[in-house]
């Protein structure tokens, strides 16, 4: 007799060279390299290219790879009328889901090869910089704009939405932040994006698929939902009550912590904790981590025994505050991270295992029954 | 040690009340129903109904229902926006898919729960209506309308479309169509969706990725390649001889045979089957169906010993083309018929067995390297 398999929490869904998790002992490495080394001496460049080329560039395969991605920073004027007629209260990840669904409509019948999918990175990823950062602006009142290659792709995107230099210290915290959200194996999002590419439709549609998954509060809102969290706290003096009041008592989860593949830290937390250290600015920026540090404190004492501890969106929600976006765009820089990496998976699985994607299910409902239109 | 499940076939995702295929003995039902009989007996709303609340509906209830969807043929301006904005080039099914992302992007942590999941239905009908036929007339320099509710759906699709009536035979046949490709279990389209909701992300968005998976040629393009095939075969008395040079051969596939679930005819068939002869009316309709035949018979003649037997792909396309419609316009029809199996499929889900879908892959890369600046 057949079972379901819940969640396909024990199916294995491909073979993969991208990324390495050991979720017992808390390591993660892109194509062999560790991601916090990664994050700390590489670029979103480099490591965009590192997961979807196979080696880390040379100078001239990264000042090349650079130049393309800063020649496909314009949209066309359809999307930007997207991003401008979308209604007050739309989610910022709702309107990134739009339009990149909206590039995807003059893919017909796109030939997946090597090369031609080579060739559409650098578009893909110039396009969302340009689409994640003109949404920023208009939920700001600010005028769409096309943005202006500067330096690296982290600091790019920051004068894009901001018009103006964040310093470095911000600019290499979104740089890492983009690094360590890159990939991570096949979460929903990227599961999402592998069954749409696994019937060939287009880059532009399985991304699509994957940021409609992430939308989903248990899977890219978990960042958001951590602030959320410490917010409510309101306080460091409050934090040993409203845990006692509100976790031992089992009325809410605590959020940020805990992860389907890790039985100890995520490995990804110290970097994102690290930056939450460091640019914490304004009191309630430090407010903020002080509670943070303080519920993840007591979380581990009472979770680190049951293989529950502090996952990255703990963390990085404060990050991204420190960095100058507000709660609304914390899902949706996650989603510009995660780009390169559902590319990858998909490349991955149409070049290497093709195979259309056709689980089945286990009927369960009634036999044979005799149409009879009722009354 | 793990091994990978190939197009995840043998593995079973959910259980389920809706659909029953008996892929042996050629039988498929909704609810207990034979798929023929509905498509012969009941309509598009009644199907509907049954799938999503669970039973054939009341007199009162089918009223109500179809009331509900009446009242929510009108889109808001920003997705008529969408529609009219699109490149001159792009995919038909692809501006469907932006517009239902467009609709999602005011649900933000969407609840699911069965109340609203059924409130939400009719407006998703109307709304899919109301956007298909505006992409029909798009792409027909028609400018956009808001549908009137005219009889039944199928009705006031074709309405809606062509902005006239096409007669009671060809609005039966749509109707009829839209019943048979209601639902299929759980093919990529739906699957994806089903990912996508696992994440209690919203019913909108869930339809997204759907239709994103649809697109690929693997998948929703069937009828339009089917088609694509007797055009290029050109004349009945080409049948033979195209069939030995390019199937025979190897050269080609036979687009419209087998199917992963089917050993035999699929059944929807010979419903499609009976249209695309009674609707062929031009010249060309009836050259196209002549080839059809033919086809079939030498298809038959030497795959079905195999297990391998024409499916509603073959016939399907003659039957939209005979009501009325481009071949651009197959998949997007199919996709159309589809929302309402999607919709209770995710219901289903999610109200009954809800799991964030995580699967795995295997890591087979290079074991652990030290980051070094290349040059």
């Amino acid at each position: 007799m057949e079972e379901i398999s819940p969640g396909l929490e024990n199916v294995y869904i491909k073979y993969t060279d991208l990324t390495f998790i050991d979720g017992n002992k808390g390591i993660m490495r892109y194509r062999g390299y560790d991601v916090n080394e990664l994050a700390e001496k590489s670029s979103f460049e480099e490591a965009s290219y590192l997961l979807l080329f196979g080696n880390i560039p040379s100078k001239e395969e990264l000042k090349d790879f650079k130049n393309k991605i800063s020649e496909n920073l314009a949209l066309p004027p359809y999307i930007h009328e997207i991003i401008k007629n979308a209604p007050e209260n739309a989610d910022a990840l709702g309107i990134m889901q739009t339009a990149l669904s909206a590039l995807s409509e003059t893919y017909i019948n796109y030939q997946w090869k090597r090369d031609n999918d080579l060739k559409l990175i650098p578009k893909i990823l110039g396009n969302t910089l340009s689409i994640v950062s003109n949404i920023y602006r208009i939920k700001n009142k600010l005028p769409i704009k096309d943005p202006v290659f500067d330096k690296n792709y982290a600091t790019t995107f920051l004068k894009a939405c901001f018009d103006k230099d964040v310093g470095e210290e911000r600019s290499m915290a979104m740089d890492s932040a983009l690094i360590l959200y890159m990939d991570h194996e096949i979460p929903a999002s990227t599961t999402s994006a592998i069954v749409t590419a696994s019937t060939l439709s287009d880059m532009y549609s399985s991304l699509t698929s994957a940021i409609a998954a992430l939308r989903g509060p248990l899977h890219g809102g978990a960042a958001e939902s951590a602030y959320k969290q410490f917010e409510e706290i309101g306080y460091p003096d409050n934090v040993e009550t409203w845990f006692n009041k509100n976790i031992l008592q089992g009325k809410k989860r605590l959020v940020g912590f805990g992860h389907r593949v890790y039985r100890t830290y995520d490995p990804r937390l110290k970097t994102f904790k690290k930056y939450a250290d460091e640019l914490a600015e304004t009191e309630n920026q430090k407010k903020m981590l002080e509670i943070a540090k303080k519920l993840e404190g007591l979380g581990v004492k009472n979770f680190g025994s049951k293989g529950i501890y502090t996952n990255t969106d703990f963390y990085s929600g404060l990050v991204f505050n420190e960095i100058g976006f507000p709660l609304y765009m914390f899902t949706t820089l996650f989603g510009l991270s995660r780009i390169s990496g559902i590319l990858a998976h998909i490349m991955e699985y149409v070049e290497t295992q093709e195979r259309l994607i056709r689980p089945r299910a286990i009927y369960k409902g009634p036999g044979e029954k005799k149409y009879m239109q009722v009354d």
